[in-house]
């Protein structure tokens, strides 16, 4: 969502600080086509330069997101661990987004996670909008689910459930993350929680509750998708974090040093951000 | 904590409007000294107007918080039918606020409790700094209970638990109100919680898994405790009705109007105010 293209260096050296923090995956950025993204236009640099440094440390997986099979190439050359797709639940957001009702750009996700993990690669699909839609409003949860359907029966089993609008409250969450282990109880979930209105954090608490163990979310809550209605960021990494070491969890991540990013993400950009700790300050007894 | 002074005035044309969208209660000011908290300098002439114009809608409870039995006497001749006070369950906070230790504090507002009771007043008692203290950091909850005992000794039924400092986390509300109720199943609980790290709303929907039917909060985020270290405004009215409207719950409240009110103290104060939903606008399905 930045306008400012944040050069190659610069993120480099926020991204070698998140993944020395002890988070578990750190995603590197999407291959998308450099001019509708310009922002993600060094993605290849910035896997080739993390790759050269040889600096990485054990257990931290990279991945990268990939919209289509122009992408997907790029990103089997990157020596991404990861390769995140998915496809909209809403489809009005679908089609603006890809061209591509919901049955069709289904098909053509698994098509690109088959042939990722043909080649050897770990591979997450996410339902988008899966809770609501700037355009449609409700999206149904069955519809949710069918999506869902088709990737286990894919034999995929990653899956990320993404409230891109940021419409999704508590209950809903755990209903439809009890549906989703419904389908599977094999199924590894992700949450992906945009705080567009403020309810980041509290469905972050509910899909731990649904027995999420896996929760996306972005330094300093930067972010947003460019190709929906109302883009707030996503849930702040940082505040999550500082919550979850409040409830005796996330003990193994620094979080002084998302912190620190997250101000020096401030400073670059000369302004407030949407994440709150970096402000505030922590609580002691969370940070220690 | 506002330190451009309300006009009366405009502080009854916003309360009006409070008193008409449909909440249960309405908390029209505190009873402290005037020279400490200017701001609050008329709550008896904001009363005596309210009494007076006598459009106030059936149901709707006007409370009043209460430090002293100097304001005590001034909430009696109010007409307010609430009256609110507490004890800080922080010995450094409470000294700092009340100039007593917590056994003293809480014998004083049991005394005061007891007078409003004889007056035929509904009384609420608080536990502040419940959660957590910017001074001491961790508060034990053997505390807080052995303070919210007290109260049930004295006959209190209405007990709300307040996170002062901001530094509850969804999983310690569920275990203090837990322990709460455990104390006594006929306490009606409150909770109060302030937004000052971004767990607000995650922590009102903790409240509300443990049963907590009351939920304090202020219109577009403003307050704070002038007296405590780091003072995050309480939890916003407009985002919590919004989240849970969404939730299928609170049909009864105009969520317009909240937001509406929450706009125009935005433009009295000219600045952002840390209210969510008044700036990106609500979700139609949960505002209709």
């Amino acid at each position: 969502m930045e306008r400012e293209i944040v050069p190659t260096e610069t993120k480099l050296a926020w991204l070698r600080r998140l993944i020395a923090s002890g988070v578990g995956t750190v995603q590197v950025g999407s291959f998308v086509h450099p001019v509708k993204v310009p922002q993600m236009a060094d993605t290849d640099r910035l896997f080739a330069a993390l790759a050269a440094s040889g600096e990485r440390p054990a257990g931290v997986t990279l991945s990268a997101l990939v919209l289509n099979e122009k992408g997907l190439e790029r990103a089997l050359a990157s020596g991404a661990d990861l390769i995140c797709a998915g496809v909209s639940a809403s489809e009005t957001h679908s089609v603006k987004n890809t061209g591509m009702g919901i049955a069709e750009a289904t098909e053509r996700i698994i098509a690109i996670a088959r042939r990722a993990l043909a080649a050897g690669k770990r591979v997450q699909l996410s339902v988008q909008s899966a809770f609501g839609c700037g355009y449609e409003g409700r999206v149904p949860p069955e519809r949710v689910i069918a999506i869902a359907g088709r990737y286990v029966e894919a034999g995929i089993r990653h899956i990320s459930l993404a409230d891109t609008a940021g419409h999704a409250t508590p209950a809903h969450v755990e209903a439809l993350f009890g549906a989703l282990r419904a389908l599977d109880p094999q199924i590894e979930t992700a949450c992906h929680f945009h705080n567009t209105y403020g309810m980041g954090l509290a469905n972050a608490c509910a899909a731990l509750r649904a027995g999420v163990t896996s929760f996306e979310s972005s330094v300093a809550g930067l972010g947003g998708c460019p190709f929906t209605k109302i883009a707030g960021g996503n849930v702040c990494t940082e505040d999550l974090v500082h919550m979850f070491r409040g409830m005796g969890m996330c003990g193994g991540i620094d979080l002084g040093a998302l912190v620190a990013v997250a101000t020096d993400i401030a400073k670059f950009f000369n302004r407030e951000m949407p994440g709150t700790v970096y402000r505030t300050g922590t609580i002691g007894a969370y940070a220690d």
